[in-house]
C-alpha cells in the first residue's frame, strides 16, 4: 500500500479530518505512525460499537500502530460510580477484543491501555495542573459541552475531562486521535492547548454519528434505541423488527448502520449482502454496493421486512461469537 | 499547661474557630495533636507575615505538632509562572525559619512540607478526581472566591485549588488547619466535602485580617502598602513615617499591627513597649498593654510621630536578623 492508498483507507467513511495535510506528510515521512481511540467504560456497549471498531480495522490494515484507551477515570468524571468502575472496565476489556475478533481483526497489532495506569502519574498530574492554569473555565466548559452528560448542577470533573483527553494524546505518545464527531470540541481544545505546554498538535479523525436503530441517536443510555452486545438472537430479531422503517422512506436507523457496518465488511471481504425472500415476493437478491440497495429500497423494490430479516441474520452472525459465558458473567457484575 | 490553658493559648487573638468543642475534646483526649498552616510562595512576604507566625509560636507553646506547608502548586494555580515557582519556594523556605527565629521560635518542633512533594502522589490525584465528581463547579467557584486572584477570564486551576487545600488536611495527617479569615470559604468547603470521600472533618482556626500599614488591606501585591521583609532599616523607617496616621484617630494600619504583633511578643516576654521622646514632648513612656497605648493615642497624649519612631525601632530589631546575605541572594533570583 502506498501513502495515497493508506490515506484513503485511513480516512474512508470519516466525517472529518483535522490536519489532513499533516496526515499526508506523516504517511510519507514517518515509519511507525500511532493512533489512539478512547472509550469510556460507562453503559453496556451496543452494536453501534462496530462503527469505530471497523475504523480500527482500517487503521491496522493501513499499518498504523493502534492503542485503545479504556478511559476508566474519564468514565468516573462522567458519573460512573467509583465502586462499579473497575467492573465496567473489565467488561469493556473483555468485550472489545471479542468484537474485534468477530470482524477478523488481528489483535496482535493492537495495544490496550487502561487510563488510570498512566493518568495517575506525577508528570501527568503536573501537566494537568499546568494546563488548568492556562485553560479558562470558559474554554473547558465549551470543550466538554458535547461529551459530558449535562446535569443541573454540573460537577467540576466535567471541566477536568477535556484537559485529560488532551494530555492522553501526549502520554500515549500517538500521532493521531480518533473518535466520534461528538468529540470535535475536545479535539479542537487539544489542538489549541497542547502546544501551550510544549507538546505537539495531533491529527484528529472523526467518525460520523449514526442514528439509533429506532430512529434516535444510538445511545447506550436509551435502552429502546439500542441492540446491546449481550442481546440474544431472539432479542436482536425482535428489536430489529420493532425498529421504525417505513417502506420507501430511507430515513430510518437501519440503513445507516447497514451502510457503515455491513457494507464496509462485505466490501472488504468481497462479499455481497444477500436478501433471502420467497419467490412470490421477488425471490433472493444480493447487493454488492449500498447505493444499489438504497435505490431498491426507495423505489419499494426492497421491502422493510425482507431487509430486516437479512440484517438480523447478518448481525446475529457477528454477535454469536461475542456472547461468551465469561462475557455474560462480567456483564452481570458490571450492570446488575 | 492544662487543656483549658492550651485552648486559650491556641485560640487567642483568633477571629474565628470552626469546631470549638471538637478542639476542646481533642485537647483532653489526644496526646499528639497536629496542625498545619499553608502559605503560597507568591509575592515577597512582608512584615504582616509575623501575624500568622506568632500564632505558629502559640501552637508550638501549646504542645501542638505544627507543619508549615509551602504550597508551591497552589501558587502556580494562583498564577505564579511555573518557571519562577521553585525560586519563590526556595525564598520562602529560607525566609520563614529566619522570621520564626527572630521571634524566638524553636524550629526543632516544626516541620516544613513542600506541597508538590506530596500532592503529586497517585492517591492524592485520585482523591482529587473523586472530589471533582462530587463537588460542583458552583461549589468550587464559591469556595475559591476570596482566595484566588480575580481575573477577567478565570482559569480552571482556580476551581481545583479548594479541592487540593481540602485534601491537604488529610494528606498532611493533621487535626487542625490554620489560616486567615480570607480562607473561611475554603475551610467550610473542606468541612463539607472531606467526609464525602470518607475523611474526617478538621478543626479550622482563623486569624483576623489586618489592614496594611498605609491603610489598605496589607497585600504583597500592593507595593506601597507593605513593608517587605527585605527592606533595609532606612526604608522601614521611611515607609512607617509615610504611613497614614492622624493624631487621635485610631483608624490606621499601624495600631492593629502593634496590637497583634508587638504587644503579643512583649506580653510573652513580659516586656513593655517603650516610647522614647524628648522631655519637651512628654519624655519617655512605656506601655504594658495595648489598651493603655490606644487610650493615650486617642486622647492625643501619644503623638503619631513618637509612635512611629518607636515602632520603626521595634520592627527593625526583629528584621535585622532576617536580612541575611543568603536571603537577599535568593530574593534577587525569585523576584528580579
Amino acid at each position: 500500500m502506498n501513502a495515497e492508498e493508506k490515506f484513503e483507507l485511513i480516512t474512508r467513511n470519516l466525517a472529518e479530518v483535522i490536519g489532513q495535510q499533516e496526515l499526508k506528510n506523516l504517511l510519507k515521512e514517518k515509519k511507525e505512525i500511532s493512533l489512539y481511540w478512547g472509550t469510556m467504560p460507562t453503559g453496556s456497549p451496543h452494536v453501534a460499537y462496530y462503527v469505530p471498531l471497523l475504523k480500527v480495522a482500517d487503521f491496522l490494515k493501513a499499518g498504523l500502530k493502534v492503542k485503545i484507551l479504556i478511559a476508566d477515570l474519564h468514565a468516573a468524571l462522567d458519573g460512573v460510580s467509583w465502586e462499579i468502575l473497575e467492573k465496567r472496565q473489565r467488561y469493556y476489556e473483555e468485550l472489545i477484543p471479542l468484537m474485534l475478533k468477530s470482524i477478523s481483526v488481528d489483535l496482535k497489532k493492537l495495544e490496550f491501555v487502561k487510563g488510570s495506569s498512566m493518568q495517575l502519574d506525577k508528570e501527568y498530574f503536573e501537566d494537568l495542573l499546568k494546563l488548568s492554569t492556562i485553560a479558562s473555565i470558559r474554554d473547558t466548559t465549551k470543550a466538554a459541552s458535547e461529551v459530558i452528560k449535562s446535569i443541573e448542577n454540573p460537577k467540576l470533573g466535567g471541566l477536568i475531562y477535556p484537559i485529560m483527553q488532551a494530555l492522553d494524546e501526549e502520554y500515549l505518545k500517538v500521532d493521531i486521535q480518533f473518535g466520534g464527531l461528538d468529540q470535535r470540541k475536545i479535539f479542537v481544545f487539544a489542538r489549541e492547548f497542547l502546544p501551550k505546554v510544549g507538546y505537539k498538535q495531533r491529527i484528529e479523525l472523526m467518525n460520523p454519528m449514526l442514528p439509533g436503530l429506532m430512529g434516535e441517536k444510538m445511545s447506550s443510555s436509551i435502552k429502546s434505541s439500542k441492540i446491546d452486545m449481550i442481546d440474544n438472537e431472539e432479542t436482536v430479531k425482535k428489536k430489529i423488527n420493532n425498529a421504525e422503517c417505513r417502506e420507501g422512506d430511507k430515513n430510518n436507523g437501519l440503513l445507516p448502520f447497514i451502510k457503515y457496518v455491513i457494507f464496509t465488511m462485505k466490501k472488504d471481504k468481497k462479499e455481497k449482502f444477500a436478501i433471502k425472500r420467497p419467490e412470490k415476493f421477488g425471490g433472493n437478491v444480493s447487493y454488492s454496493s449500498y447505493e444499489e440497495l438504497e435505490k431498491d429500497f426507495i423505489t419499494k423494490k426492497l421491502h422493510p421486512l425482507d431487509l430486516k430479516n437479512s440484517f438480523s441474520e447478518e448481525l446475529n452472525k457477528l454477535m454469536s461469537s461475542v456472547r461468551t459465558d465469561k462475557l455474560m458473567e462480567l456483564y452481570k457484575e458490571a450492570y446488575k
